[in-house]
């Protein structure tokens, strides 16, 4: 992300480096990504774009490995279909093809492994995507946790390019498209063992339809997408802020977080900028092209919530600042240590 | 692979169910294929050939769970870059472009991790491959046995299209690129402590310029390609021979198999042609090419120990027998059961 990444202090693997937030991007960009040097992997984005005889592609990939399996709004199959939509998705892709790659325990019911299936299909069928590769491994008991999913994506871009992380200028706004930290806070809840009066359900969900729309009303203004996942906002604004140059300054009253969430984060003292989401996305977009951007974005059920939360600014330390509701403001860092482990 | 086949009676995922042979095709073809149903995935191969406009893709992906993942020849690493360059070859597509996705177990030592991102990049830049897309997910302890990997890769189809599994022909010669057990030999010898004379070393290695060899040699004359992994030959050839609808003589006196091997193998109760390659190819071509591609496999290191080891005749019960060095003949069915989990 920046000179200053150094390989982990840490002699073993913690928590914390597949938290999303600083750990992990100490993991990727101070020991993963020097090793397997090349442009394409070095750019950091949620997936890499290829140009092959002349059709430009995203290629994506991403390993789930959330605990519960099952929880309400879904569950590891259809997560593993919308988050690899998603970040095909956020290239302005259209993702076409996933490979499906399960590792299994032994002893996993197969009934459990049916109703997943199940669910994968209609989140394929749902998103437009094919299934079209895949492999199964079993390893021995407590040598995994019930089930892996590794699904891999390939899309198609054929709208405007988008700049991506780099690409955000001084003057952009950003678009952030419904409510924050509904996905961690229900799997969180759930493996607590919470119960709140209002139910708490993930946004869970493939993104593809929302960046098709806003690409119809001003493609040619969107500077960069982001699916806010592991880290939440906070984190995914922070690598914006840093690889662009630039700061940004939110206006918290802007920013949706439903009832249910706030209390859940309140109870538990949790940031909803740092909660993961699973069917939001969040736009950096160029003055110019953003109330039509947000017009298209409320168009549609995925982005009914959407607001404009934001402003990028001139700022040489690359700051993520919020203007909080009471007049004040503080800096928004990025996530640091791992509250919530296998959130995805 | 054919109507016969029926969703699993068991109730749970056995480690059968990840072993390559009859019960993971159970698992595969009655319970996830029929699910997920569309053409490509239901054709069955290493890898799915697409073409998005205009251009011919292979598509592939493959976990890594094998255990040691230290072993000589190889780690875990470089196997995964193998193991999907391989799925890619086979279908005549030149390997570019892979994608990796880490789980690793918390504590997992950072000294190892770097020891295989060195045996990755190492791997990739042996094949011409690149590296351009990853995840890193972090479990639990006692959630995952130290580090899941798994690659998905993305190649070029350029030379003239190989039918696949359905058009293998009766007359059509069998060839083998090397010697049979090596890679999983050398995993369970490590793994049960076994020590013998002559050191085990698995074969793990890309196989593409043996690929690309073949196709300027005779390239239209490949009718299937397969690289024989979990389930071994034996497990490979049933496929076919179900898939063609045609039987398989193979010649025992021509198949290799190294001294260590052959050992290692009787010691154990094992048969080599069950057990896994991780650098071998296993081709299926029409006679008039079959003395060309068997130059042409010779002529390079990693195929200097080819060998005819058969040929595809009419055979309604689509078997696979084996001619005996001793002049009798026995049949060769599909791996039952799973006597190597986790060896890839």
């Amino acid at each position: 992300m920046n000179d200053r990444i150094r390989k982990p202090a840490a002699k073993e693997v913690l928590l914390a480096h597949g938290s999303g937030g600083r750990d992990m991007h100490q993991l990727v960009e101070g020991l993963i990504v020097p090793r397997l040097d090349n442009p394409l992997l070095a750019a950091l984005e949620d997936q890499a774009c290829l140009e092959i005889n002349g059709v430009q592609l995203a290629f994506t990939t991403d390993s789930y490995v959330v605990d519960p399996i099952f929880f309400p709004g879904g569950d590891i199959g259809s997560l593993s279909v919308h988050g690899t939509v998603n970040d095909l998705a956020m290239s302005g892709a259209r993702p076409l093809y996933l490979s499906l790659a399960l590792i299994l325990e032994e002893g996993f019911p197969m009934a459990d492994l049916e109703r997943l299936l199940e669910s994968i299909a209609g989140a394929a069928r749902e998103n437009a995507v094919q299934v079209v590769t895949g492999d199964t491994k079993v390893v021995h008991r407590n040598s995994a946790d019930k089930i892996f999913i590794n699904t891999s994506g390939v899309g198609l871009l054929e709208g405007p390019r988008i700049p991506g992380a780099v690409g955000v200028r001084p003057g952009d706004k950003v678009l952030l498209s419904g409510s924050l930290g509904d996905h961690g806070m229900t799997i969180l809840s759930l493996r607590e063992g919470f119960r709140f009066d209002s139910p708490l359900a993930s946004d869970s969900a493939g993104l593809w339809p929302l960046v098709e729309a806003m690409q119809k009303a001003a493609g040619g203004s969107i500077r960069a997408m982001r699916d806010p996942t592991r880290g939440g906002l906070a984190t995914t604004l922070n690598e914006i802020a840093a690889r662009s140059r630039v700061g940004i300054r939110l206006e918290e009253a802007e920013i949706p977080v439903n009832e249910s969430v706030r209390g859940a984060c309140e109870i538990l003292g949790l940031d909803p900028l740092y909660v993961a989401n699973e069917g939001k996305l969040v736009a950096f977009v160029g003055p110019e092209g953003a109330d039509a951007l947000l017009e298209a974005l409320r168009g549609h059920p995925l982005g009914a919530g959407a607001r404009c939360i934001g402003t990028v600014v001139e700022d040489d330390r690359h700051q993520v600042i919020l203007q909080t509701a009471f007049g004040g403001s503080r800096i928004v860092d990025m996530l640091s240590g791992d509250p919530l482990p296998r959130i995805c």
